[in-house]
């Protein structure tokens, strides 16, 4: 067309031209399409009758113009000076006005009005391939801001355990804990044991004991190392966990000064590796129910360790295939053919020079999903006889005349107490995983970040990041990991400031946020991996190592389904306790207090209440979730109670109600986590954190109040407004707080060597 | 108590013994506990003060009875006859009447009547203890049963395609394809080509070759083949999806005669190893920008390869560190200087020693998280001259005036036609997918079915696929996988018998099923490895590598959450042409038809109809899968539409309803899975499997009803009743399933070698 005879002698005919390209440069088109043309340049009066067979002919079908045709065509249109986003039509008298040096008349001008909407061409998308320079979409805009001092972030976040946490950091990115790639499984756990050397070298194991038996009797030290350790390899943190955790607080909480003078110094200095023997193949969520038997002999006051069957041998025992001398060995204690439940003992592995002893058996688990580097055995016992002062006795013993004695009457009691006094790994273990969710997230956000991929035709590509699902995928992650970082940090001061009476309390809270931690774990872990796409796979960027390590977590320490049942009974008892502790004042408080929440949060002002200050609102998230958790507590409560009224069996009564008391311990938990984010951002004094911190705590309760909306709807808590509104504003938080994405992971200040993904370190990439 | 004197004087005391074995059993008495027991022994006026100071000695929690005299009172109790389950004031009674050899009088049988729900004791749990003998709840009673003929279903999945996957079964369940564990990557590599090259010489490889190419023209059984494959090792799917899928197939579809007479029998035999190089570093999903440069030399009729900088480097191309020889290389072509866009060209990488050749640098993409038999490796062309034969022409060619000629005029037409050839890929992936989720689902669901761990107290443990939330976590992706399954087929078998003009509608369905097939593949092993606890982390059990190796389906072959908008967008474009060709009748049709739908599915009646048969119909089922279609669709071009009509830039606009439209594409790939499932099962003849599948069937739609009760509830579709029911419903059926479980897997039929998981086997555990 450009270099036509009809276009020389009538130029008007350029009008045309934008449309042209447009219609033939990215679909074949329509017969409607079609028709919509012929009829346009069949009622333009000011063409020829010749004109209009040219024009016919541009559009046939059959007659498509050649690639290099439509290059031309395109190059033509370029050279027309267009200012701004135009119509086609618009564009079209412009190309008009270039060619021919004077304004095209209203009827020229007049021909394509309007083409867009007919065709069905969206918006003015179709026309930026004239000018791609003038496109600067939102989209293409955002980009990473400075809202907040990064230092005073991680200030915040380490708080009181900067110094220590500036320590670990210091040793773990030194060149001696660098990376090792290997092949090779017994080379990774060796690498593993030398770095677990170097640690208890520097005092990190023994951190917790007290003093006298070379610690610094900081139990908080030891929590804050285990996730300090967690920016590194996670089977360093497993073995440091197994042998200074496990082994060494077994025998410091379960024995007595006698254990704790003989063994403690050697634990924390790693001369002596140790086990901590628990699960068996046949038992692992049912300890109770293990089935290793520990025989008391008056005769020569001794205990026989023995296991009676394949399912009764010890299974997944880190430190057992390879390190492990001793282990603490749980098993039944029989007296006289008497069971007296589950009891804790030492008992010898192997010499010095890594023998295993008579009676001894130990086979290697072999390779797993991950935590490669931990040595996990399968032990059995064949008729091992340890002295009487192997058992660790601080919660019960044998006495002189060979009797059982214990303060604590109840069996099952006694092995909850025993349990209870562990449950320190149960706050490792969480505080382990939203560690790794802070490094595999750093490592996406930056990638997000950085990485470009499409963008409007013709125009530059968009960082990932600044997409909407990529936002949505990753920000309300983001947001979980700062709130479970300060949901973690109360519940290990709740457990390091314990009083009997809030044992229980304890136990619930941390069996809850270490189920809804890993649980969250796993989830980041894999959308990070997603996030990143084929770079996510590739070893070197850590983040599949760091999904497969902390895989187990939501199985060991608990499996977390199981763990969700116990904070639900645990729960159920405190309602119930609640209640029945009730004088009659208290309870018709109570039921005002309902009626209350009632009035207030259900009348149809609220429901429907879509206002962002009221959907912004803490008071309003708080009231949420505590109706939520009040709700569905209670009416699990009537559930049990009218299937047990109605005869059923109590067990199958809770098997019926199972997944609805796996609701119970979800709600309670993220109240609380919900409680302690809120807590954390009004304590912040720095403006720029505060600002920031808000604005994650809006992501997270938006988040789950959006997840829950079905629930909240079915309640008629919510009406689908007020829904609706939540999603809409969750988005746009999304949106928001992506500006600040890359500076919240940095203030997380992993350190380069631990975090080591090329995508996430500011190296250029060099030719392979 | 047992011996003491007062009750040998007054054996009526023994009317307490079962209440004070079930207070000190479990629990340190609350004070409120404690009073409730004193007011009772208090009002008991057929008591001595003598014999009320006795029993108030004994609720004394300074004086707790030793564990031995806890024992000794259970015994005492076990001695008691008693046939059923009692409450505690029924087994006083009995008691008294054991050791007094008479009937207790009213006075003494009445003394603890209701004492359970005074003590808030749940039930008759307490009791348990006393006579675990004749608990048999529901829940220890559920067990596996034979309901229909597992291999008739084996032989309705496997269909037409039976012979053919028996022979494939035959041939990676024998000896030499037995799995190796291996430290060595090397090693593994050379094993999965091994295993490829026997594939190849059985003719696997070529099977859809045509015949005169050496294969047997049969694309359907080409991805028979891919998908019984990954009930074996991952890699080698991949291995031979890259050789004879992706390489040979993008020769066969892009090249024309001389390609396939040149190239096709060696790439069917695997004599050529090659590569299908599209991905670069800098551009993955964007393959439309990628930016190694073909540039045409007419002189002397050659293209020169070349990558221009790191960011064009070609990445994670299979078969490129090790074994491949040629590769498709897409680049952009210029031609004086002019750019006619990605283009596909046939490149030597290495000579027949495996030398890499002159101006080709190949670098290994290293370790990965998985499918590490696959040599992944990176690509660089320094200026590497090709013959002009070499560019694959059939879409384009350059004439002998050395010029560009095409039949289709838009480069990104062209460039999506030649990527829509080789759209089988993203039908192979599913499926691949999907056989890995029935492996780990065989794993999962067997190892259930007889894993045992908690149960009453007393009584036997209870197989945990009996728990109710084993069974919502594993059943609903039993009814995915099979639903999967029938909606895999669907595709095919369009994808087989397509004609031009569908071809949009099948890309669209394919990458809709990729992308909801490889994520539910995902969550399935995810769910499957945490279901097995420790078991399902040891390698030995192979979720972990099935795990693994898929975890890369959600991001190669197209990045799932950029598929699924290409999806929405399909789906747009139809919605819009199906609007604009309406006239003005289909219009009052439609909106007449919507109408309808609102006065027939949103009237009070059905939006709170909880019926089971209502909800168990699958007319209602596809009501609400399509209303929920039409309905985000709608309103995803509304939206759309407002913000562009407002002045919104349309790339923007499109980002801000981004999430919006992704559940476009999931609404869409639903109902389609929806519809494919009730095909099959109103399809199948032998009655035990209709029932089995129509079960399967129910659960797929409830829990997909389920999960989407929010925007149910948000539209008004459903009221809260309703989808109560259907939650409650939902549960129901998974415990009904739950039964045949065990059988719905072992139709899946998958050979032992290769399912090899210890714990799914029937292999009893030795002592290690």
């Amino acid at each position: 067309m450009v270099l036509s005879q009809e276009v020389q002698r009538n130029p008007n005919l350029y009008v045309f031209l934008p449309l042209l390209y447009v219609v033939w440069s990215d679909n074949v088109l329509t017969q409607r399409e079609l028709q919509v043309l012929k009829n346009r340049i069949d009622c333009q009066s000011w063409l020829s009758d010749k004109e209009k067979e040219f024009l016919y002919r541009l559009i046939d079908p059959q007659l498509p113009p050649t690639p290099s045709e439509l290059k031309q065509w395109l190059e033509a249109i370029r050279k027309v000076p267009l200012k701004q986003a135009h119509t086609l039509a618009e564009i079209g008298s412009l190309t008009v006005k270039f060619y021919s040096g004077r304004e095209a008349n209203a009827q020229v001008t007049g021909a394509l009005a309007g083409i867009e909407s007919e065709l069905g061409l969206i918006g003015r998308e179709a026309t930026y391939a004239f000018r791609p320079e003038y496109r600067l979409s939102l989209t293409q805009q955002q980009h990473t801001h400075d809202m907040f001092d990064v230092s005073r972030m991680t200030a915040l976040l380490d708080a009181e355990e900067a110094p220590l946490i500036q320590r670990v950091k210091q040793v773990i990115a030194s060149p001696e804990f660098a990376y090792i790639e290997t092949d090779n499984l017994n080379e990774y756990r060796q690498q593993v044991l030398r770095w677990t050397q170097i640690l208890a070298s520097y005092g990190f194991g023994s951190i917790g004991y007290p003093k006298e038996y070379g610690g610094q009797g900081d139990m908080a030290a030891y929590f804050t190392v285990m996730e300090t350790l967690s920016y590194h390899d996670l089977s360093l943190v497993v073995k440091f966990g197994v042998q200074f955790g496990l082994w060494g607080m077994s025998v410091y909480f379960l024995g007595t000064e006698k254990h704790h003078k003989k063994y403690l110094k050697d634990i924390g200095t790693l001369a002596l590796p140790g086990c901590f023997a628990m699960t068996e193949t046949g038992h692992g969520s049912n300890v109770r129910g293990i089935e290793t038997t520990a025989t008391y002999n008056h005769n020569n006051q001794t205990f026989t360790i023995h296991t009676p069957h394949p399912q009764a041998q010890k299974e997944y025992i880190g430190n057992a295939a390879l390190h492990g001398r001793m282990a603490t060995v749980f098993a039944k204690l029989i007296i006289n053919g008497v069971d007296y439940g589950v009891n804790a003992f030492i008992v010898s592995l192997r010499d010095e020079e890594g023998n295993t002893l008579p009676g001894i058996t130990i086979s290697d688990c072999g390779r797993k999903l991950g935590l490669n580097g931990v040595d996990n055995g399968i032990i059995r016992f064949n008729q091992v006889v340890i002295p009487m002062e192997n058992m660790l006795d601080r919660f019960a013993r044998i006495n002189e005349n060979g009797e059982f004695e214990s303060p604590i009457t109840s069996d099952n009691r006694r092995f909850f107490t025993m349990l209870g006094t562990l449950v320190g790994g149960r706050i490792g273990i969480p505080r382990s995983g939203n560690a790794a969710c802070k490094s595999a997230l750093t490592i996406a956000i930056r990638y997000g970040d950085r990485r470009v991929q499409f963008g409007p035709e013709g125009a530059p590509e968009v960082p990932i990041l600044n997409y909407r699902t990529h936002q949505r995928r990753l920000m309300p992650l983001l947001a979980n990991t700062y709130a479970l970082h300060f949901a973690l940090k109360y519940l290990t001061r709740r457990f390091l400031d314990r009083t009997e009476d809030e044992m229980q309390e304890i136990e619930a809270l941390a069996a809850a946020l270490k189920a809804w931690g890993t649980w969250n774990t796993t989830a980041t872990l894999q959308e990070c991996r997603e996030a990143c796409g084929g770079k996510g796979y590739l070893f070197e960027n850590r983040i599949g190592t760091l999904k497969n390590d902390t895989d187990i977590y939501t199985t060991f320490e608990g499996d977390n389904t199981v763990l969700m049942q116990l904070v639900a009974k645990s729960r159920l008892t405190d309602f119930k306790q609640e209640f029945s502790s009730m004088n009659a004042f208290g309870l018709l408080n109570y039921l005002a207090g309902q009626a209350a929440t009632a009035i207030m949060e259900l009348n149809p002002l609220i429901v429907r209440n879509t206002d962002e200050a009221h959907l912004l609102d803490p008071e309003f998230h708080l009231n949420a979730f505590r109706y939520r958790e009040r709700d569905i507590l209670t009416s699990a409560a009537r559930r049990l109670k009218r299937h047990i009224d109605e005869g059923m069996d109590s067990f199958d009564a809770f098997n019926v109600c199972q997944h609805h008391l796996v609701q119970v311990a979800f709600a309670y938990t993220e109240r609380v986590i919900l409680e302690q984010f809120i807590v954390a951002v009004e304590g912040t004094q720095d403006d720029g954190c505060k600002t920031a911190l808000m604005q994650l705590y809006r992501i997270f309760a938006l988040n789950l109040l959006d997840k829950h909306k079905g629930w909240y709807l079915e309640q008629g808590y919510m009406e689908g407004v007020k829904t609706k509104a939540i999603r809409k504003l969750l988005n746009q938080m999304c949106w928001d707080v992506r500006t600040m994405a890359v500076p919240l992971v940095n203030a997380f200040a992993i350190p380069d060597a631990c975090l080591a993904a090329p995508i996430a370190l500011n190296h250029p990439p060099a030719f392979a």
